[in-house]
C-alpha cells in the first residue's frame, strides 16, 4: 500500500491513538521511588500487550531494577533498533499541577490541543509516536517494512543502571544496522531537528580535608589552613578570565565545528539575548571566542554543581571546619577521553591547593561525546522524510545534555543512532504541568512512517 | 587581719568550698535550651543566696532571657566591677562523658584532683574563685577590702543578648573604676597569664545570585554564570599568596606589636609545630612575615566559616544553581573599624564577581579590638600578686577569641578590664568531660585575695 494510506491511518484513528496514550499515561511508572515498583511492572506489561497485538515477539525481562521490554518484529533489511523508556520522573510538587499528573487531560493551548500528564512528552508520548507508526504499517500492509527491534527500559530517569548488562547478555538480538531514539526536541514548533552532536559527561566529587577536627576561628584563625578557602582557590583556578578551562591537556581531542554546521547554526536566528534573558541574565560567560550555540553544543565545559563545608545553618559559628566538598561535572566533546581528563583534573587540584590538604575524590562514570556522521544513508533519508512531513528542512543540532544509551549503542554494538524527537521547549519535562502537543504526537507518528518508508524503499 | 589569714582560710575550708562548687554545678543552667529555663532561674537564685550570706545587696533581675544577678558590697576605693556567667553549654553528646555532666565528681588526674562537670571550668569554677576570695575577706576581716559590684549573667553562651540593655539601665550601679573578669586561661599549668589583647569581631553572610532559577548544566553549562564559581573566585581573591588580606584599607589602624610584648612572647617557648600538630597540620599559612603567636593574637584575620550552594546530597545532579552562599568572619586588632571594613569587604566582593551577579549581605554586629594598657596600676598589682601566688611571673598574652563584655565595659562605662583566669588548655570547655583542677580553684581564690589586697593597700 502507498505511504498515503499509512499517513491517513493516523488521521482516521487519531482519537483511538490518543486514548491509547491516555491509558499509558495513567500508569504511575515513577522509577526512582520503590513505592511505584508495581506500576513500573504494569507499564512494561501494558507495552507487552500493545506490541503483541502488532505481532511482535515480545517479553518483559526482569532486571535488578525495573523490567526491560524487548520486542522483535518484521523481516528484511535494514535491521532497526528503536530505544525508548516507559519510566517517568516523580510528579512533585503535586500542588503545582493544574490537573492531576496521572489523570491525563487534553486541553486547548496556544498551539492547539495538548495532552497534560507526567510523562506525556518524556518519554511516553514520544515513544508511542514510533509504536503508532508501526501500527499504521501493520494495519495497512499487514507487516512491518523491515526487521524492527524495540528496546524499552524503565530506568532511564534513574541513570539506566541495568541497561548495559542487558545489552551485553542480549547482543545477538540487538545486533542491528542502525539505532533510532525518540527522546529529543524540535528546533522550534515549525522546524524539525536531528541531534547529531551529544556531549559526553564526567562527574567528580571532591573532598578536601585540612585539620583533623573543626576548630575555633578565634584560637586558630589567621594561622591554619581553611579548607573552604583552599577549595575556593582550586575552583577559581579551573578557568581563566576568558572562560577557558585550565586543566592540562583538557582540549586534547576537541576539534573545530565543521563550517557547514556552523553556517547552518548561524541561520537558525538563535537569539543569545533571549536565551540568557529567559533565566534572568544578560551576559554569556563562556569561552570568549565561540558563539553561544557553540558554547552549549560543541564546546567542552567544566561546571561546579554543588559546594558545602563548615557551618551553614542560621546565624554564625566561628568555626574553621576540617573539610569542604564540591561536586564538579564536565561535558565532553569530540574525542576527549573522560579518564584522561579525570586524572588531569585531580592533578590540577593537587597542584592548586596547599600541600597540607588531603584530597579525596568520588568518581561518577564518564562517557565520551558522540558525533553522528551526517552523511549516512539513514540521516539523509530522515532529513528528506522530516522535510516532507513538516514543510521545512530539519536542522542538525547539538545537544548540551548527554544521552548515555547512544554511547552504549556505539561502543557495545557499533551502531550509529538517529535522534529525532518532537518535544518542544515548553513541554515542561521533569516539571509540573508536563504536556505533549497532539500535533507533535500525530505528526511525530507520520514522521516515523515517512522515515521508515524512506529507509526501506 | 594580715593577708596570710585570708589565704589560710581557703586552705582550711577547702572541702567546704569544693562542696559549694559541687552544689552550683548540679544546677543544669544550659542557657540555649528553653527546657532548662527554670534551672537558669535556679542558678541565679542560688547565687543570690550565696552573696546575701556575704552581706551583699543582691537581686536577680529579670530580662527578656535569663536573669542577671547584680550584687553590691563593701566600701571604699577603688570600686571594682566583677563579671562572670552562671550559664553553661549543652552537655551533649552525653554518652561521651565518663560521669554524668550534672553529677559533679572529684577524680584524680595527672595534675592532682580535678572536679568533672559541665561548667566546672567555664565559668562556674572560675566565677567561684572570686566569690571564694570575697568569702575569705568577709570571714576574716568582716568586710570586703573595697567597694565590689558583681555582675553575673546567664546568657554568655548564647551571645549575651540582654547584657547591653541591662548595663544601659543600671549605669549608676556599674560606674566602677576597673573591671575584673575570670573567664580566661593560664599560659600553662605553672605560669599565670593576664590577657591584654582581645581581637575584635565582624561577621558577614554572603548571598550571591545569578540566574533566576536552577537550570540544567547540559543545556546552559559552559555559557551562563555559575554562582559557585563566582563565589569561589571572590573568596580566592580575599588573600594573596602570602596570607595578606587584599581588601582595600584592611590594615588601617593595625600597628606593630610592641617590642617588649614580642620579646616576652619569644621567651614563652611556644612550639608552632606542636600547636599545628595538635590539629593534624604541618604548616602555618598565616601572614608570612609574622610569627604564629602574632598571627593568632595580634594580627587581623579573614576566615570563611561556611559555604553552601547547589546540589549537596548523595549522588550527582547536573544543575547550575541560581545562588551560592558563604559565612565570613573577621578578627580585628588595634584600631581597625568594623563598619569601614564591612563596607570595603562588600566593595571588594562586588569588584571580584561578574557584573551580572546580585550580591546580598547579612551583617553580624562588629566589635572593635581591645588592647588593655599594661602599665596601669591594677595590672601592675595583679602582676605582682600572681607572681607571689604562683612563683613565676605572669605573662601578658593575646587572646584570639573575642570577649564582647570587655568591649561593652570600655564603650559603655569607660572601664578597662583585668582578665585573669585559671583555666587550663586541657579543661575541655564546651566538650565532654569538662573539668577544673582543684589547684586552679583554690590557688585561683588565693590569687584574687592577693590581687584585691594589692589593689587596696
Amino acid at each position: 500500500m502507498p505511504i498515503q494510506e499509512k499517513l491517513k491511518f493516523i488521521d482516521k484513528n487519531a482519537s483511538i491513538l490518543e486514548q491509547r496514550l491516555i491509558d499509558f499515561l495513567k500508569i504511575q511508572s515513577i522509577s526512582t521511588d520503590k513505592f511505584f515498583a508495581k506500576s513500573c511492572d504494569q507499564a512494561a506489561e501494558w507495552l507487552v500487550g500493545q506490541l503483541q497485538a502488532l505481532n511482535f515477539q515480545v517479553k518483559a525481562h526482569q532486571t535488578e531494577g525495573h523490567p526491560i521490554v524487548l520486542a522483535n518484529g518484521g523481516e528484511g533489511s535494514p535491521h532497526l533498533l528503536f530505544y525508548g523508556h516507559y519510566d517517568v520522573q516523580p510528579a512533585d510538587p503535586l500542588d503545582a499541577w493544574d490537573s492531576a499528573p496521572f489523570e491525563p487531560k487534553i486541553k486547548f493551548t496556544k498551539n492547539g490541543n495538548a495532552i497534560f500528564a507526567r510523562g506525556a512528552s518524556d518519554d511516553k508520548g514520544q515513544l508511542m509516536t514510533f509504536i503508532n507508526a508501526c501500527t499504521a504499517f501493520m494495519r495497512t500492509d499487514g507487516k512491518l517494512p523491515c526487521k524492527i527491534t524495540l528496546l524499552i527500559e524503565g530506568e532511564e530517569e534513574t541513570g539506566s543502571p541495568s541497561i548495559e548488562t542487558f545489552i551485553k547478555s542480549n547482543k545477538s538480538f540487538l545486533q542491528a544496522d542502525y539505532a533510532l531514539v525518540c527522546d529529543t526536541s524540535m528546533w522550534d514548533s515549525k522546524t524539525p531537528a536531528i541531534s547529531t552532536m551529544l556531549r559526553g559527561m564526567l562527574g567528580e566529587e571532591i573532598n578536601l580535608k585540612t585539620a583533623n577536627k573543626d576548630v575555633h576561628s578565634g584560637i586558630y584563625g589567621g594561622a591554619i589552613l581553611n579548607p573552604i578557602k583552599e577549595l575556593a582557590k582550586a575552583i577559581a583556578s579551573l578557568h581563566d578570565e576568558n572562560g577557558k578551562v585550565m586543566i592540562n591537556n583538557f582540549y586534547n581531542g576537541v576539534s573545530e565545528t565543521p563550517k557547514f554546521i556552523k553556517n547552518q547554526w548561524e541561520k537558525l536566528n538563535f537569539s543569545s539575548e533571549n536565551f540568557l534573558a529567559d533565566v534572568g541574565l544578560k551576559c554569556s560567560v563562556g569561552e570568549a571566542s565561540f558563539s553561544l550555540l557553540e558554547q552549549i553544543w560543541a564546546r567542552p565545559t567544566c561546571e561546579v554543581n554543588g559546594i558545602w563545608g563548615g557551618y551553614t545553618a542560621t546565624g554564625f559559628k566561628t568555626v574553621i571546619p576540617s573539610e569542604a566538598n564540591a561536586k564538579v561535572s564536565f561535558r565532553l566533546v569530540g574525542h576527549q577521553d573522560p579518564e584522561e581528563i579525570r586524572a588531569n583534573f585531580r592533578k590540577h587540584l593537587k597542584n592548586n591547593v596547599h600541600k597540607d590538604c588531603k584530597l579525596n575524590f568520588i568518581s561518577k562514570d564518564g562517557s565520551k561525546a558522540i558525533s553522528i556522521p551526517v552523511e549516512s544513508f539513514v540521516i539523509k533519508k530522515a532529513k528528506q522524510a522530516l522535510f516532507e512531513e513538516w514543510g521545512s528542512a530539519p536542522v542538525f543540532i547539538g545537544c548540551g545534555g548527554s544521552i548515555p544509551i547512544v554511547g552504549a549503542f556505539k561502543e557495545m554494538l557499533g551502531l550509529d543512532t538517529l535522534l529525532v524527537g518532537f518535544a518542544l521547549e515548553d513541554d515542561r519535562i521533569h516539571s509540573p504541568n508536563e504536556k505533549y502537543d497532539l500535533r507533535s504526537y500525530h505528526k511525530g507518528a507520520k514522521s516515523w512512517i515517512r522515515i521508515l518508508d524512506g529507509i526501506t524503499n
